[in-house]
């Protein structure tokens, strides 16, 4: 599988890297933006190349129902599909089964769901999710895991987390079997996709450690800590990252799915993440509320309706530099899609720019003053 | 009043000039982008200047009900309000409360209305319409005018233009006794707004040389012909500008309000028109309908689904130097709200790219030819 990871340099657990995919390099650690249904919502994708995005995260449930990942196929994949020449990475489905679906249906096989588009029925299995994100043809691919709920009791963490562990045999055999018909074959001779493993366990430490165990004996090329964010105290999912990256390989990325705030995604590359993900800048942003370096700001807020300033003087994206949180806030309350566009603009900035700032506080040996500095802003609520 | 046209060349009636005006020049013929609510929706100023756009035009019915011209004022002006430092154009406000209000009550005073909004009760009168545009500041502004629906008796248009005649006097004086009050008056010393009056008489064409004979008894720097496109058959709309369009003076610039499709512009623009505005280009764009050099195309039809090809192969814009149809019909069927940018993008660049070839043909005297090749591709739907 097509992955280097070289290691640059260490304060230690927090490491900076380089991730060398068929489609490019990505320096960690890294936050991957989320286009959802092969576009982040709302902004261009030159726009996110002149924000300096790596890597896309895409959903292989939303794009196996639309447009379908045969149709990707036949379009040449993803990147063509999108236009985005640069790394992509697909989750399983396995996360959006489980949340945006009632009445799926688990077996050993795998998961029957009905689409929340049309109702019409669907089976997700590990070879299944597999032959769908070959279709895709992202860089890293998932392997096809049950994401366990919150709560859970320990009894059924255990159960989903072996049933995890066999679908991830499973993905990954079939993987390696059909690495070969992914749709960009022919334009990189002899590089493949790249498949991650995920561990799951639920809130039990001791879970958590058997999981991340035995699932590193797969040999994979990067791993990732899953079943995170779904609706646990933020101690909790800061204490199973903690508990779970030091059993997972130093020499290969390590993944936390679906975080996080900022303060958060800085918290967590400090502890040695490499690589994360999250729908919350953009979501937040068509929401009307701004990540700004002083803290969270509801642009709808009435104190910005006359407020000339920019959203985060600090800033040096587009927006801070041609736009005033009057402006935005007009735009907020009048429902208008440029508000959505230009919000998300600024939070995906703030997000990628923290993450530069890692990256280089890592390698001057100044993380612990950056942490700092951005815990004491983390909660903060400017302006009400 | 602070208008400065020069003609450059003719191909009568046609003719190519430039409009100087306190933020810039605007060349004509010239198609104005509608940007109702202080933004063209969905599309970004950065990208509305490298398409070309030279002028904006702002709705007063709009701003005046939210954010509020007194708050535009206090922040510099509709142009520092939404980062536009080019010219804008705004109307009167009186098409939107005859179009958006069904519980209108016309008297000699002005119009009583309720908002669209939240059902809150206004009046606008000549002199508050005047008060409105001075606060937002646009560098050209609209007397306040009846605009008569269609149908209409005879005796019913002979009244309005009457009333519109009236109004327009008072407009003026108002206009003049204030506009030293405009944002902007101390950043352009000795520059001011410039007025337009507006033609009405219905669909009845001596009516129609009445009001443009008498109104240009008012010696302002620009005539609009209004009360066009509100139903009528498209002859009947050519008629009325031909009948209208000699009457109004030559020096001057000559706008028609409210239109059209690509091949009315360009037939407008040859008949003498140097000024037209229209929220077709956007309006079409959110609902996937993309305007051509090879005729109109629903990007939803199923037969685009795996089409590789840009929306216009001959199109120079951005949206189709990257994204193919295909891309475009997904984002339309997932309702994704790039989707509605990218289309409005390629839509606005056909617009602007017609009008900059109608100026060149006039200057090149090919008008003829070009006229000829956009009314053959005129009503031509590609794709079905």
């Amino acid at each position: 599988m097509s992955l280097a990871f070289t290691i640059q340099n260490e304060q230690q657990p927090a490491r900076r890297g380089t991730m060398h995919l068929p489609h490019g390099a990505v320096e960690t650690p890294i936050f991957m933006p989320v286009g959802t249904a092969a576009t982040v919502k709302a902004v261009p994708q030159d726009r996110l190349e002149a924000l300096g995005t790596q890597i896309l995260l895409g959903n292989t449930y939303h794009l196996y129902l639309r447009p379908g990942h045969e149709t990707i196929r036949r379009l040449g994949g993803l990147h063509r599909f999108m236009s985005w020449p640069h790394p992509i990475l697909t989750d399983s489905g396995g996360f959006q089964v489980f949340s945006l679906n009632q009445l799926r249906k688990v077996s050993e096989d795998g998961v029957r769901f009905r689409s929340h588009l049309d109702g019409s029925a669907h089976m997700f299995t590990p070879e299944h999710s597999m032959d769908v994100q070959i279709a895709l043809g992202a860089d890293i691919c998932m392997v096809f895991d049950e994401c366990t709920e919150f709560p859970a009791s320990r009894e059924r963490a255990r159960q989903s987390l072996e049933l995890t562990l066999r679908w991830a045999r499973r993905s990954r055999d079939h993987f390696l079997a059909h690495a070969h018909q992914v749709p960009w074959a022919v334009d990189f001779p002899g590089q493949t996709q790249s498949l991650f493993g995920i561990v799951q366990g639920g809130m039990y430490t001791d879970l958590r450690r058997e999981s991340a165990e035995r699932l590193v004996e797969l040999d994979l090329p990067g791993y990732a800590i899953g079943g995170l964010s779904v609706g646990e105290p933020r101690e909790l999912t800061r204490a199973m990252i903690a508990e779970t990256l030091p059993l997972l390989p130093a020499g290969k990325p390590r993944y936390v799915m679906g975080v996080g705030y900022p303060e958060e995604i800085v918290e967590y590359a400090a502890m040695g993440v490499d690589m994360m993900d999250c729908v919350i800048p953009t979501r937040a942003a068509r929401h009307g509320l701004l990540f700004t370096r002083e803290g969270r700001m509801n642009i709808k807020n009435r104190r910005y309706a006359e407020d000339q300033n920019p959203p985060d003087p600090e800033c040096g994206c587009p927006v801070c530099a041609r736009y005033t949180r009057a402006y935005l806030r007009h735009l907020a309350m009048a429902q208008e899609p440029l508000g959505g566009t230009l919000n998300s603009i600024h939070n995906l900035a703030l997000y990628l720019d923290t993450m530069q700032a890692v990256r280089d506080a890592i390698s001057l040996g100044t993380l612990p003053q950056l942490l700092s500095r951005v815990r004491e802003r983390g909660g903060a609520h400017i302006g009400g």
